[in-house]
Parts: C-alpha cells; sequence; structure tokens
C-alpha cells in the first residue's frame, strides 16, 4: 500500500510527518465526511468537473459546507505542479465537541493527499470473486462517496491479492450493486446494463463517463437491477473507476468471458 | 457541544492543540474501528468490564489488534486521578496508504478523550420524536459500536435540542430500533422488552445492565422486534447508555405516559 508523498490540511502542506489532524475532527469520530480519488495526468485533474459535482452533491445531501473555490484552487496547483499521480480529497465536516448533532458553525476540514501513479499492471481480463459482505441499503447514503466505508474494508479483506484482482458485492436483499471499489457494468443480449445505486452503492465518476460515452455511441443501455443469475447469461463485464478507468472483467469464479468488444469501443472514445 | 480537557494518542498526552492524529488513519478514512464512551465517577470507570468486553468482541469481529493492557492501565490512571467525567475511547486500525484492504502489519490507534461531567438537568421525562432517518441493515455490522455513524448524525440533525430530547429510529424495514444515542426499552402487559439487534443498532453497555438487573428482579423479559403501534400499547417506556443511565420516557409525539416503576426499580437496584 502506497504512502502519500506529500499532503495538505485546509490548504497548508503538513510537513516531515502527516500528524496533522484534530482528534476532534468529526470524520474520524463519525465518518462524517466526503471523499473523492483522482487522477493527475498531464498536470491536470482528470474529469475535475465531474469529481467537484459529485463532492457539491455530496454537500448539499449531508448538510455540509462546501469550500468548492479553495480546493479547485488548490488542487488545479497541486495538479499543475505535480503532472502525474493519485490525488486523494478528504472533506469532513470539521471538529467539535463530542456528541452525534452537526453544529452548523463549524468548517469543515479539507485534506488533500498525493500518492505516486500506481504501477500499471498489463492485465488483460480481471479475476473476480464474489465478497460474503454484503452492503446495507440505505437510500439516504446510496450513491454518496461518504466516509462510512467499513463494509468495503471487511469485504478486502476477505481474500489475498494474489488470489483475485477483485470482488463483487452484493447488497443484503441479494441484488449486484459494485465490485469493492469500482462500479459494474455487463452487457446481455447486446444491452449494455449497469446497476442502479438506489440503495446503496457509489456514483461513480467513471461509470457517469460510461454513459455519457454510450449514448454518444448510440449504444442500448438500461440501468436496473442486476442479480447474480444475470451475470451467467452476460457476454461482457467490465469495472469502471475515476483513477483505473474501464477494466474487462475475464472470470468471476467459475464463469469466464473473453470479450472486451464494448469496454474497447468506449476506451477509445474516452481516450482512456 | 463539550471540547475535551486532555487528549491522549497511543499514550501520549497530547499538549496545547488536539492536533494529534495521522490524516492516514483510517479511522478518518474508513471509520474503520471502534470507540466506546465512559463515565467517571468516584475516581473509577462504570461499568469498565462490560466496555471492555465489549471493544474486544468489536475487535475480534474486525479483526482489529486490541491493545486492551496498555488501554486498561491508561484508563484506570485517567479515571483515578480525575474522580468525575466522561472519558472517550477510539480505538482505530492505525494508519496506512490508501486502499480499503487492511494491513495486518500496522498498529491499531488508541485516542482517549477526557470531558468534563455533563451539566444534569433534571428531567422528569423525556421527549421523544421520531426520525426520519433510518437504520440500514446489516448482520456483520449490528451490534458493533463501530466509527460508522453518518446515519445518527443525519438522524441528530432533524430537530434542535429545545424541540426534543432524543430521537428514536427505525430500521428500513420499519422495526423500533433505539434512540440515536441510547437504547429502547418498553413495559407491555408486565413485559420488559427491548428491541433484538439482528441487523442493527448498538449492544448498549447500559442495556445489558438493565437485562442482568432485570433478571436480578426476576421481571419477565423478551427481547424481540418492536414495531411502532406496539408503543402504544405500551404502559412504560425508557431509554438507556451507559453514561446517562436509564431515563424514563415521558413523551412520542403524541402518546404521553406516566408510569416510571419499572425503570425506578431497575435503577434502584443498579444503584445508579
Amino acid at each position: 500500500m502506497s504512502t502519500p508523498l506529500e499532503v495538505w490540511v485546509n490548504g497548508k502542506a503538513v510537513a516531515n510527518s502527516n500528524v496533522a489532524l484534530d482528534v476532534m475532527d468529526r470524520g474520524l469520530n463519525y465518518g462524517d465526511g466526503l471523499f473523492e480519488t483522482t487522477l493527475i495526468h498531464s498536470g491536470q485533474i482528470r474529469f475535475i468537473d465531474s469529481h467537484l459535482a459529485r463532492l457539491r452533491e455530496g454537500c448539499k445531501r449531508l448538510r455540509l459546507s462546501c469550500p468548492e473555490r479553495a480546493l479547485l484552487e488548490e488542487i488545479v496547483q497541486i495538479a499543475s505542479t505535480t503532472q502525474e499521480g493519485i490525488l486523494k480529497i478528504v472533506l469532513t465536516r470539521g471538529s467539535a465537541g463530542r456528541g452525534y448533532r452537526p453544529d452548523p458553525n463549524i468548517e469543515s476540514t479539507r485534506i488533500l493527499s498525493l500518492y505516486p501513479m500506481p504501477s500499471s499492471h498489463a492485465v488483460p481480463g480481471l479475476r473476480l470473486r464474489w465478497c460474503e459482505m454484503r452492503l446495507s441499503r440505505n437510500e439516504r447514503l446510496a450513491g454518496l462517496k461518504h466516509l462510512n466505508r467499513l463494509e468495503q474494508v471487511l469485504a478486502q479483506s476477505e481474500w489475498q491479492p494474489e488470489e483475485a484482482d477483485e470482488g463483487l458485492m452484493m447488497d443484503t436483499a441479494g441484488e449486484v450493486v459494485c465490485a469493492t471499489a469500482a462500479n459494474l457494468f455487463v452487457v446481455r443480449e447486446g444491452v449494455l446494463i449497469t446497476p442502479d445505486l438506489r440503495y446503496c452503492g457509489v456514483e461513480g465518476v467513471m461509470r457517469a463517463q460510461v454513459l455519457r460515452a454510450a449514448e454518444a455511441l448510440n449504444l442500448s443501455v438500461s440501468v436496473e437491477p442486476i442479480w447474480p443469475d444475470d451475470l451467467r447469461h452476460s457476454s461482457e463485464l467490465f469495472i469502471t473507476n475515476a483513477v483505473r478507468g474501464i477494466r474487462s472483467v475475464a472470470s468471476l469464479s467459475d464463469i469466464e468471458w473473453t470479450s472486451t468488444a464494448v469496454a474497447d469501443r468506449l476506451r477509445t472514445w474516452l481516450k482512456l
């Protein structure tokens, strides 16, 4: 696991160590905040508008103050001096006393951490597995990239990296929702389908780009519930995230796929 | 909202400010950890065994290393020099790089913060309200006092302190589970009932004490699902938490209660 090259808290670079957070921060105490993981490419944050739009929407739903102007200035500056890397943005409700009740007068905390680009494995197709851990359903939190991520943590702890590349997660009702850190797309009878996220899952930035590209390419698209059995009848699978892009799936337990045709068209259109 | 009198991170007192946490801590990034809120009374932590037992059980379920001996030493020392107060214990999986996957080799982080005793309002009976926010169901996380608390945060943001003393929460299926920061007990046809917590809710330290006291007092007890309609047919309601003890409920929206008989017997037996 990588450690950050540099960290900024509320616009200030943190020197020497990364010890820079108030222990009273509500991000720590309640997971009361949001995050974004962005890719810096050629000195620019890829899909910056989508990341900021999701953050803005998340702030609105959690009633969190969104320091968008300061954040935008900072991340543009970091991107331009970095050229290539991963920039993680954490935005919390800020520091306050004990108790769940949010104090509307406190200022949010923004934590930016810069990581080197992960070494790109030229993986032809991902090997997926099913996770035992289920996602809980809650319409009020669905779609948000919030800091309550214990379900993903427990899901990823189910296997070792050498056993599989990613894990698929169902919700507690048995619907297939996503991978632990990526959205899911399947192709079935010529239709590109991605799970609707009305109960859980994250509205991925790359997922939105794929839906946009699919429309431009006149693909037949459906956003609907997906069940495990549907995967067996799909001709192609891929998963998406903002940093890693579109990644074709080669297998899920005993099911195998060889087609990458739709993923290839989308990658080409999106210049990934 | 109160601010801490003193803070310790991994056994070291934090001087001057509370800025003492690594921004890479998994408690912040994923809510990957647990907490306990304890009462210090006459130089001792009340129900210390129950708090430590719950923490130990939580660590086991989250596969988190539990620094029990160090923690015990520290909290006993703090309690003995403090006499009266609130001690909050946060235990996280520690600091690691980006990514959900837990690194089994990292050390957990323990954060202790000491608060003054809250001013005790001599409230004769609490006024409760219903929360719109629902609790999501997930057997794997049920009962744990983990750091994923966005649901409680959003629930408490629904009302102002002067409008109600606490809010009751249902889960997404409509079962009544608990208050935002307390467990619920109802008396119906002479039976003391508390919601089972198989899908969500926290296994409260005071809840366990009440169940123990009820057994000693030969009360008829049932741990079972409770639905909103059941409350209307109950003769007495109270809520419990480790710091505030047993608190009788006077009203929930338009329903009112005057009996505090069972709560009184339990309070007397437990010397609260």
